[in-house]
């Protein structure tokens, strides 16, 4: 493959000067055009030592408007980004809508340091390809556009410049971090970039090898292709709304209407004596707090989701838990309207950004899932973007377990009769009538569509990692031991599986840990 | 002053039980209110150990819906907030509009500590309380609310508390940051405790001093104090409006235009032959490039700031530095509308959250100022709001400076001529046509508001920490390297003076630095 990448091409200094005035000229223009789409840019830049990633990225941000770029190193991980799935740093330095992120390596760096260091093997770095692979498909569906860069350089013109830049600048060859580390491996780094660069390479998010052994030929052919690729994706802005490829679940049947779903099988006979409540409850309230704070003295952060129907009882079983956590030890969200800051990015973004430090509760009263229930039902979000959310909302769980999350997910389900019932005594109350809104009963009249839902939800994302419990509510009492069992169960579960295992998170793929930490 | 918190004031089970309901609804209902109004109420609770903060903390929790509440502990510093001014990590966690922020010790916390360990004097104690009085008035003055408790137990109880809750409690003993380790010390925390309390218990801030003896009394009289001050502010939401007390710098004559401006003095007629310039040009680059590495590999931040006239050449001269430093080491800012997460807290939020981690610049294109000239000469804000920005900018900087940041302002000068010169020439060339608008030759009308305004800054926040640099800027050449040599001569000496210093960063209160670093 990088053949291509050593043909010795080169420009002249004058035919480059003179080329770079019209080149600037066209990327301001394709800059400000950018800022008023609705599209964002990741460049990204990657490839072999000395072939000059920070000298191109330097020319980039001299021929562009620095105020609609950032350039991201990821140097060095803080302790808030190692508390966090991995994926957490990268998430939060994406550029909103209109601007460009320039990342160096970013998600492409630990997986080759680690495959090269030969702490993982093939399979384990393919199985890590796939997952960036679907991260850039899924932010490509969202209208970031990506464009990917490997620098390359012959192995005797690689030996030459590294040795010229130890010679003349000692000093800055010792503040970069990493350097030199791989320099010595030729071979293996272009074996290892040759897999990646397969794996990862696609026509949403393509790689553009670039011959940099002359510095003229290297920087003007990333920009024009910068250039080529913002205005090919601002005359075409062509998303790919096919819906198949986004179906990893087993399909369901052609009228799902016709299918009993799993709500249908839920006893909603079940209930509970207030006496059995009370003593339970007292004991379950004392149990909770104190597998919270071993949580937290083992640094495992808990992520409950409360979905449910309304006037389910949501409220009161999440307050059940809350009034016996120590609030130093939990947050509660609530999902609200979008920020104009969220609004500018992929909706996941809003829930990446809150992710709890390590040894941290976070209670979610309604989620992520509202893409594929209300946004759904209400035709808020269009069919492809619901449909898709299943496999991102499932990769995002998978990440979150990974990094050592326990994750609960609960739908609180009612019967049709009940929530009538509570609905009709809410607005009897004075002091629960604020409860109650005209919404609640437009949704009330699209149940099927609702349940239709739900249903779909629950079969495409009740996955081994994250499983849905699905809460018998027709009696409160019940459903809120229910609740609080669960929760205690599974820490539990979670806290011995730590102690069996000293100090490494359950991790699906072990091989590729977060870099301080492995 | 801690005697009135000995009384032994209690109420019994039942008189507690009757009222709670009550509270709790009337609670519940004043969330509910303050969500629809401006209002942040930030919940400030300290006091003697054993007295149950955290107790407190929950039955507040217990009793509001929790999610219009954050509690932060500020147990442990994260390395990030490490990296910036000790105020940041307030700033990140103040609760927007309409939102409750509770908050452990905050920042009262290091001070009292150091105070305790004798690692300050009164005197260093009082600066730092002085600060807190601002701090706190300053957010008053934007519409939070401030409600600060403090619990207090006579010793003997004390004692007793800490005995029973080490027996009965060993393992969360241990487990919360912190505890135990001023128990000793009964004395010494109320004589502290009383000299913090004193000078920072204002009308706009006031503490509220809670008997803690008995647990009932105890959380019913905080929140019942909490209910009442939230119901008072929503009746009268009275912010001090008086212009007087923001004016710490020398007066302005009382006609203002017959005085001569600083921008008067500028000598307008220095310039620069092209060849000078190119020869200084490269030197300065190369020179900047150096020093913003070593600034990294020393970890410390530069802020730059850059105000001026429209076509005053902002652009150009921050080109010139952007294009000779790494792109990994720097981060331009423009300043534009505030998004409505900024919106909802003070206007310092929005330049607060960006502040670098150590070892990295931050450029900005118009700044915080905007506060004092735009935003006064437009009169976006009221009087009261752009005079008391004098001393809030001031502050923040000073804070800035503390922490090690190197602080850089320019005010780039044009004459009135030069500008009409340049707006048509921008008019007239086809691809400069875009950055000339209706706007500026409406601002170009007020040219001589906002002199004035300019004039007033210049006097009010050059500080000896961060002192303004009024650039000539009629020739852009001359401009360019007059602000260059100023960042170059910065850098170095604020280097030479971290050498002679090993470590330090230079700082006012020496005497309270950040805990960890200490």
């Amino acid at each position: 493959m990088f053949e291509a990448a050593k043909l010795g091409r080169k420009v002249s200094k004058e035919f480059f000067k003179e080329q770079e005035a019209d080149l600037r000229y066209e990327l301001l223009q394709a800059q400000r055009d950018l800022a008023e789409s609705g599209t964002s840019v990741v460049l990204l830049i990657s490839g072999v030592e000395g072939a000059g990633k920070g000298e191109v990225v330097n020319v980039l941000n001299k021929w562009m408007d620095t105020r609609g770029v950032e350039t991201t190193a990821f140097w060095d991980e803080t302790d808030e980004e190692r508390e966090r799935p991995r994926y957490w740093r990268f998430w939060r330095a994406l550029p909103p809508r209109g601007q460009v992120g320039i990342f160096f390596g970013a998600w492409y760096m630990d997986p080759m340091v680690y495959r090269m260091q030969e702490r993982c093997g093939d399979a384990d770095l393919d199985d890590e390809l796939k997952r960036i692979a679907d991260y850039e498909r899924m932010l490509t569906e969202d209208g970031t556009l990506f464009v990917k860069f490997w620098l390359h350089l012959p192995e005797k013109e690689q030996k030459k410049r590294l040795k010229k830049l130890k010679r003349t600048d000692p000093k800055r060859w010792k503040m970069t971090p990493r350097k030199g580390e791989f320099s010595e491996h030729y071979e293996k780094v272009e074996r290892v970039g040759e897999r990646v660069i397969r794996h990862t390479d696609s026509g949403y998010a393509p790689w553009y090898l670039i011959e940099a052994g002359n510095t003229h030929y290297r920087d003007l052919t990333v920009g024009r292709t910068l250039l080529s690729a913002i205005r090919t994706r601002l005359e075409r802005p062509a998303r790919p709304e096919t819906t198949e490829i986004y179906s990893h679940a087993p399909a369901l049947p052609a009228d799902p209407k016709a299918r009993v779903t799993v709500l249908d099988h839920v006893d909603l006979t079940q209930s509970l004596e207030r006496s059995e409540y009370k003593s339970r409850l007292k004991k379950l309230k004392k149990e909770v707090n104190e597998l919270a704070w071993q949580a937290y003295q083992a640094k495992r952060s808990c992520v409950m989701v409360f979905e449910g129907w309304d006037a389910g009882g949501k409220g009161g079983a999440i307050r059940r838990i809350t009034n016996s956590i120590d609030s130093r030890l939990y947050r509660t969200l609530q999902v609200a309207a979008p920020t104009d800051e969220e609004k500018a990015r992929h909706y996941l973004w809003r829930f990446w950004r809150h992710i709890p430090r390590a040894g941290r509760a976070s209670i979610y009263d309604r989620s992520w899932y509202g893409r594929v229930l209300v946004e759904r039902v209400e035709q808020f979000a269009a069919e492809p973007e619901w449909r898709r959310a299943y496999s991102e909302i499932n990769d995002f769980e998978e990440q979150l377990v990974e990094s050592g999350v326990i994750m609960l997910k609960f739908w609180i389900h009612i019967s049709k009769e009940e929530q009538l019932r509570r609905f009709k005594e809410r607005e009897a109350v004075p002091y629960k009538k604020h409860k109650i809104t005209e919404e609640d009963w437009r949704n009330r009249e699209k149940w099927e569509d609702y349940k239709l839902a739900v249903n779909e939800m629950v079969v495409r994302t009740s996955t081994e990692y994250a499983p849905w419990t699905i809460v018998s509510g027709d009696d409160k009492l019940f459903a809120r031991i229910q609740v609080l069992e669960t929760v205690c169960e599974a820490l539990k579960a979670a806290l011995k599986q730590q102690n069996d295992n000293r100090g490494v998170a359950p991790c699906r793929k072990k091989a590729l840990p977060k870099t301080k930490r492995g």
